[in-house]
């Protein structure tokens, strides 16, 4: 980058304010979806795009729109990410690709002369799916692969539901929210593929293939001290057991394979009793579905092996399973014209982690950007991406939404 | 056993009663120390004791005490053990003590002419440590190891503290209970030594030596999916090999060394976040003090292996350590004499697990006994002890109590 503009500089003063909300002392910030610094930086996005002439609107689950109509009747080029969070998490994931979408269609107001599309900044609601499960809920209720009601009646660990805290913040509207014709999403790497190479653009042309188990693990409550060692049925034991074969798993096919434990819970979890139960969630992430087939044989067979050699019964449920899903060629073409018109350099590149642009994908054209994550560090409170790059990223994503609002993909 | 006495017929339509507070659906009970269940059973064995012409009364830290004054200014007998139990236990553990206690100075009553000592049948407060951390909370602070005001200053997990559970069920007392001059408890084996065996009375003789680690393994938070494996550092990952070594450790010095990890808590546990921190609680306890010395050497070199290994930092806390510890040799000998006098079959024991009589036998001489546990199940809502081994341990304990009330340890 060179020169900061005025334009930039608003942004990057944006983004600092954005970032206040649900700040956490150690700079990164807790924004689970519909709690109040959520709620409150969603009011701040709607002052933010209602000042610059946009219509907020909020649909049938709570995704948030701001739109432009420029064309009447036509339909939107949605343009957006989530602005939740995981607990103690970065300050970037989700929020920068809101703000950016905003920005961009800030810039291209007076440029929508000879436009075929109207444009809509979104801000999708409880991406992250920490507190109400599962991930992804906005743009999977508004793609229509969740049902409305199923994601409204979704409670958080405390017993509140999805409906209840959009109606309490006022933001649970009855519309299915604007019709989309495409769209383009902005969103950090979460991985260090970019830094490494020195790419200011990733154009994602597909995500990894998966397979995510619910795993339940069941043994027998006894007494942990008095109890004969050879009697034991110690769940915890089998569950552990699991944990490290998947750490070796993903030794076993190093770079191709990730392998992962986030969640496992212990029933009953007191200092002298031996673990009757744990709940464990396991997922497999895979950029070659040969490989993937083959982990998810091994896994099985251990399984097995584990349920014989702790005197555990293991159930694992394939709660999620994908393979190798492409973005249209044709819109990561786009991306990499845009970029390159910019002299920024760019990449093909793959995305290990879930975006609602995977969702949208599968219902009009979509674009999906990466910018760097310093050190790959995401998901934490010491995720990072520089100023030069939020910015290369803003650009790329203006061009990226004018040439899109003006018909190129659709 | 030969015929069921009037008396013992009393005895078991009691325990029945008594099962049936805080009842599970699967045969088990949950009394949790201060529960309602809890407080309800203790009015129930106050109204007991009262229409047996006891006198009964809490001290400060809320144990129950009901006194039999035949020798005015006398010091008492204590026997009884604990009512609260675990979430999801049997309804043998603890309660059959104390019932048994009462029975027994109700048996005794009549026979109390000469007798040096008085009587209190005790119900000791929070000894299983479930709900309010640590253990044995009643005897600690009745025999001066846990200062009072931290014993009523802890909170359950809600936040609720034990004075406030103690006043609400108006059973915080001014004293500090009946001054002892001996102690007595029964309680059911937990393991299946004497079942094997065939013997009907166990002399607990010492306690196992036990080694307690708090530990805390810190990783860094990353994301599950995206970040490269090499760059994890996964706190449940060390956590899951420490678990599974101990078990390794078990295995090494077979029947000698218990462990166990009972307890466990990951940090954020979040479905898509590589854990942080996770705390869990790890026990050795052994019956050889030189293996525990070099199980506790073990363990601390495979800390140091683990950590290096998965990228973490480990940091273990020795919350308890003590060795083989005895009961006075006069008690099993009173006990021994008791039993045999009556008829049963009997033979010393050591108690892996921890009881209120270990902290009493450091201020008096005291007797502890073992009845069998079906298989050893304990903990479990499907713990068992015959009618028959219940009242052959209720007739040992009415004769052991007569002697120490006729001053046979004191």
């Amino acid at each position: 980058m060179t020169e900061i503009t005025e334009a930039d500089g608003r942004f990057l003063a944006d983004f600092e304010t954005m970032s206040a909300f649900g700040a956490t002392e150690r700079g990164g910030v807790d924004r689970q979806a519909g709690s109040a610094p959520d709620v409150e930086q969603r009011r701040w996005m709607q002052q933010l795009l209602e000042s610059h002439g946009l219509r907020v609107e909020y649909d049938q689950i709570g995704n948030q729109f701001g739109l432009l109509e420029t064309v009447p009747g036509a339909p939107f080029v949605l343009v957006g990410s989530h602005m939740d969070s995981q607990p103690t998490a970065g300050r970037f994931d989700g929020a920068y690709g809101v703000l950016a979408a905003a920005h961009a269609v800030f810039r291209l107001r007076e440029q929508l002369a000879d436009a075929k599309l109207n444009l809509a900044v979104v801000n999708w609601f409880n991406e992250e799916g920490s507190r109400f499960v599962p991930s992804m809920m906005g743009s999977s209720v508004y793609t229509g692969v969740l049902p409305l009601q199923t994601a409204l009646d979704t409670r958080d660990p405390a017993g509140v539901t999805v409906r209840e805290v959009l109606a309490d913040a006022d933001m649970l509207g009855e519309s299915t929210g604007p019709k989309a014709a495409a769209c383009a999403e902005i969103h950090i790497e979460q991985g260090r593929l970019m830094e490494s190479a020195g790419t200011q653009i990733g154009l994602v042309s597909a995500s990894w293939a998966a397979s995510k188990y619910a795993v339940t693990v069941t043994g027998e409550q006894a007494h942990s001290g008095a109890t004969v060692m050879a009697d034991r049925r110690d769940a915890l034991l089998g569950a552990s057991m699991l944990v490290v074969y998947a750490r070796e798993l993903a030794s076993r096919f190093d770079g191709v394979l990730h392998t992962a434990v986030g969640k496992l819970d212990v029933y009953p979890n007191s200092p002298v009793i031996v673990p009757s139960e744990v709940k464990l969630l396991l997922d497999l992430r895979c950029s070659d579905e040969a490989v993937l087939a083959q982990a998810n044989e091994l896994l099985r067979a251990k399984i097995d092996e584990i349920s014989a050699d702790a005197r555990v019964e293991i159930t694992s449920e394939l709660s999620h399973e994908w393979g190798i899903n492409p973005y249209q060629p044709e819109g990561v073409e786009l991306a990499r014209a845009a970029a390159t018109d910019l002299g920024l350099s760019n990449d093909e590149i793959l995305t290990v982690a879930g975006h609602d642009s995977i969702n949208m994908k599968e219902i009009v054209p979509t674009v999906m950007l990466f910018v760097p994550s310093v050190e790959g560090i995401s998901h934490n409170e010491g995720e990072f991406t520089s100023e030069a790059d939020m910015l290369a990223g803003l650009a790329t994503l203006t061009e990226v939404v004018r040439r899109l609002a003006h018909g190129s993909l659709s």
